[in-house]
């Protein structure tokens, strides 16, 4: 290599000082004894109702912070606020993807030692939110059953990563003719081991479930 | 800015370099009288099954191809192919939108001069494609009543980018309980002069109207 030839390999720095931010980001809420949620999942899939019904029936025993990604808008925070949730809403622009310094910038304007449940809601799509850890201890996947049949198999990366992946709408199932059975074993084929819970946020079915799963 | 201080400003480049091939692109379609489609949506809105409804009804007066933007999986093309459509594939990995210089490496597969009409379909999520021109004559964007409300309105730059919004699965509306009516006026709110189709590939509810609209 000349001494004219520099190479500045943006992608791997990236990476590299997002990984740093998300195990510092990791370290402080287990020092304020915080559990932190990544939620991931497509526009529509019900990831702010998932956590409205989360904050609904937790509120009186956990002291919740909701931070929402969202390329514009502040819809999924204000409707999370009107539970009386904390909320801090990170506009990404044109990002795809939350990523753990917006985490951090994000938790400067709360103090954590107020709380012990944090509910990180990410960017809605499959596909940017899986490459970046943003040091929350368990990472969901919501799909919902309006989605079509493929939406595993198309984003095998997203499910590889997950903790858990949550079904839902499962209330809308019959109406849309969905098999979810199909769908359960597209998710065991990409990891047989993942924990799959079958939910409606709507109905409120399946969401003891997922709060023993989560441990709550 | 001392010799030492080289900045590289990959984005730009990025850009300015997909925008120089989409341009190329368009003047190659021209040439070879073909009318292209970019056809953007979320996973599950019924793009592929839109191109198919298409593809049954063009298939005997045009000549049609069709590229299929996708993570990892021949699913799409495949489905068109099974109408005998010629498909060519491209699987981006990681990547959440196709550029124009990987429509540029896919055609160098087909000799252009055998169509007329190509449906290029996007990788599936509503953000990344928006940003990157393909050098298609007509830009779609599909949507469903399956997204929930929120969809538009969370996506504003996309929309604006469009040459028409097609409001996919409307034959599920009253089962979900969707309001089309006010999905129409986030659309309007965002461009006044949007063409918006309701339609329905399953049905073929709009698909004539849609045609009609592309000049087919």
């Amino acid at each position: 290599m000349t001494e004219k030839t520099i190479r500045i390999d943006i992608g791997k720095d990236l990476f590299g000082a997002n990984e740093e931010a998300a195990t510092e980001n990791a370290t402080s809420f287990k020092k304020h004894g915080i559990l932190a949620v990544d939620i991931m999942g497509s526009v529509g899939t019900g990831k702010t109702q998932l956590i409205e019904t989360l904050c609904e029936r937790l509120s009186g025993r956990h002291r919740i912070l909701m931070l929402a990604g969202d390329l514009a808008t502040t819809i999924d925070a204000d409707r999370v606020a009107s539970h009386g949730v904390d909320t801090v809403q990170i506009n990404t622009g044109t990002a795809c993807h939350l990523d753990a310094r917006m985490i951090q910038v994000a938790l400067r304007e709360v103090n954590l030692s107020d709380y012990d449940l944090l509910f990180i809601e990410n960017v809605g799509n499959l596909i940017c939110p899986a490459g970046y850890s943003l040091g929350a201890a368990k990472k969901i996947v919501v799909v919902s059953v309006t989605e079509g049949p493929y939406m595993i198999r198309k984003h095998p990366l997203t499910i590889k990563r997950a903790d858990l992946v949550v079904i839902n709408k499962i209330d809308l199932a019959q109406a849309l003719e969905f098999n979810i059975e199909s769908l359960e074993e597209d998710i065991r084929e990409v990891d047989s081991k993942m924990p799959i819970l079958r939910v409606s946020a709507k109905t409120g079915v399946g969401i003891e479930d997922l709060m023993t799963t989560l441990g709550l």
